[in-house]
């Protein structure tokens, strides 16, 4: 999903957030600004960001009020996702840490607080209580999120409920809120807020759930890295899930993970993705990723015709294609 | 120094505190429950939500506004010792990591951001934008010295002023706006803040050094470590930087230190901590320790007579007297 391509609409503004984002975690410090600035450098969709102003574009559109969400929202979620490879790191490394290892790990750690602390303060300046309120919660959920995820790590037993409790905490409440603040902070009525926010957690469920089958049905040069890394990590997905319910793979599949889960992390995933395209738990997931994606269109349905309506509808319609 | 000694005055309100901060980091979630508990429970002087009361002292005292400041200023520093056990472990763990060891960790770096999190969603329904952002800067200031003090490990070359800044991020911030935001919250006149927070910011000072002087020269039944825990682990405190001015003392010391980071956290401190008693290093330490209190004292000197300005006063002369 190239920026430029979907969201030409809002080219300018997403530039001017650019910079914004890179100004706000300037730090007197230069290792600070090196490792910050090396990690938001990485780029990423900005996603987060887009539906701000989208959901901005509801209410009285003001680039300068919206920074003060959208920044924060992308460096939360930037945040988090160092804190996720402080934790990755630390698992394929073998041996004896090495110093540098060791050092970059301390780094990343700190560099995701620095980072928390950035989104917080730019979200201050708003001076909107409910704003820092609603930010401060989904950080909290978030982090109930990821714990939930390694309580439940090769945990074959646990249900489709449960993997939907943690990506909904993991995931679609910071897309959520990033659509309903836009909305916030652009003073739009209550009800569009409320329907930006119903809008952006199904979005943000379908693109979760088609995170998770690109994991498994991707090619190596689609998701960057060989197919199969949550279940080698221990992230029991959707997909899985729904394949162990089916009598005839349960017992084979929960012997090939059990397999990967001793191989701790270095196992071959190649047979367990077969069993589960082999059954219905791929078509399932998808299924239920469109009927999130359903939901979200329904909620649209219900805000007044707008350009930005548009433009989230097109991106509702590109989660449900993405792995196809 | 135990609580009850010392603030006599505040027990009973210290008590609904202490409630409070188990109250505030309750999770329908067991796991996160278990944890963040566990780590409130371990305990500790509780010194920043003593500051916060006895700062409110000073303007309309009321418990359920302070509350939102003094369980959140708590929840901070909590967490923020939290991420240094992640960092700790790490260290020490020789090898391959065991599952288990991963799992703590893991589980550590979040259960310190949803302590965090939970921070910033009870100093949010205060409703007060300034604490916000008062609160928000001191995480990263608080980070900014955690990076500083790793980028400093070893660092024989950096300056006292390198030492005192890294200190003032590291602990006497936190402190500081403890006691200032006691007032801001009790809506104290802006004077008053002012002088709390340059009284929080000395006597945090002073904290911190004396602090560093405990570990390299307080007994093994004082500390709870073997002393010299600082060194090996790299962080080059106050007494050091001033014995390593020190021309007959300086080219000893620096090899004692370059064999204690040869031996990768499993050194031997002695001869090291022999040379700076030797040295005038820790008189010279002790002597800017009370300067730091002699300037929280005068602070305190401007601020109405009351019995909390008393046990302000009380605990200042305490903090000097800590390592004798």
């Amino acid at each position: 999903m190239r920026r430029l391509d979907i969201f030409g609409l809002l080219k300018r503004d997403m530039d001017f957030i650019e910079q914004e984002l890179y100004g706000s975690i300037n730090a007197e410090e230069p290792l600070v600004n090196e490792t910050a600035l090396h990690l938001l450098k990485a780029g990423g969709k900005r996603l987060r960001p887009v539906f701000v102003l989208l959901g901005g574009k509801f209410g009285n559109y003001d680039l300068e009020r919206l920074k003060h969400v959208a920044v924060p929202l992308e460096l939360i979620h930037s945040a988090s996702l160092v804190h996720d490879d402080v934790i990755d790191d630390a698992q394929t490394r073998r041996g004896k840490p090495t110093v540098k290892a060791q050092w970059d790990n301390r780094i990343a750690m700190y560099t995701g607080d620095y980072i928390y602390g950035r989104a917080l303060v730019m979200a201050a300046e708003l001076r909107n209580p409910e704003i820092h309120r609603i930010l401060s919660k989904a950080m909290v959920q978030m982090s109930i999120g990821e714990m939930e995820q390694i309580r439940d790590f090769f945990n074959c037993e646990q249900t489709v409920r449960n993997y939907l409790l943690r990506i909904r905490r993991k995931t679609a409440l910071l897309i959520a809120i990033s659509c309903q603040l836009g909305a916030i902070a652009a003073e739009a009525p209550r009800e569009v807020s409320r329907l930006l926010y119903s809008y952006g957690y199904n979005v943000g469920m379908a693109f979760q759930i088609q995170d998770d089958l690109l994991d498994l049905f991707g090619s190596e040069k689609q998701i960057g890295k060989p197919p199969g890394s949550d279940m080698r990590q221990g992230n029991i997905t959707l997909p899985v899930l729904f394949a162990l319910q089916e009598e005839d793979i349960r017992d084979e599949l929960l012997r090939e993970i059990g397999d990967i889960h001793q191989a701790d992390g270095q196992g071959d995933a190649t047979r367990a993705i077969a069993l589960i395209k082999k059954s219905g738990g791929s078509a399932k997931a998808e299924a239920l990723a469109d009927r999130y994606i359903q939901k979200a269109l329904d909620a649209l349905d219900q805000l007044p015709n707008t350009k930005s309506k548009k433009t989230l509808r097109d991106i509702a319609h590109f989660i449900t294609k993405r792995s196809h």
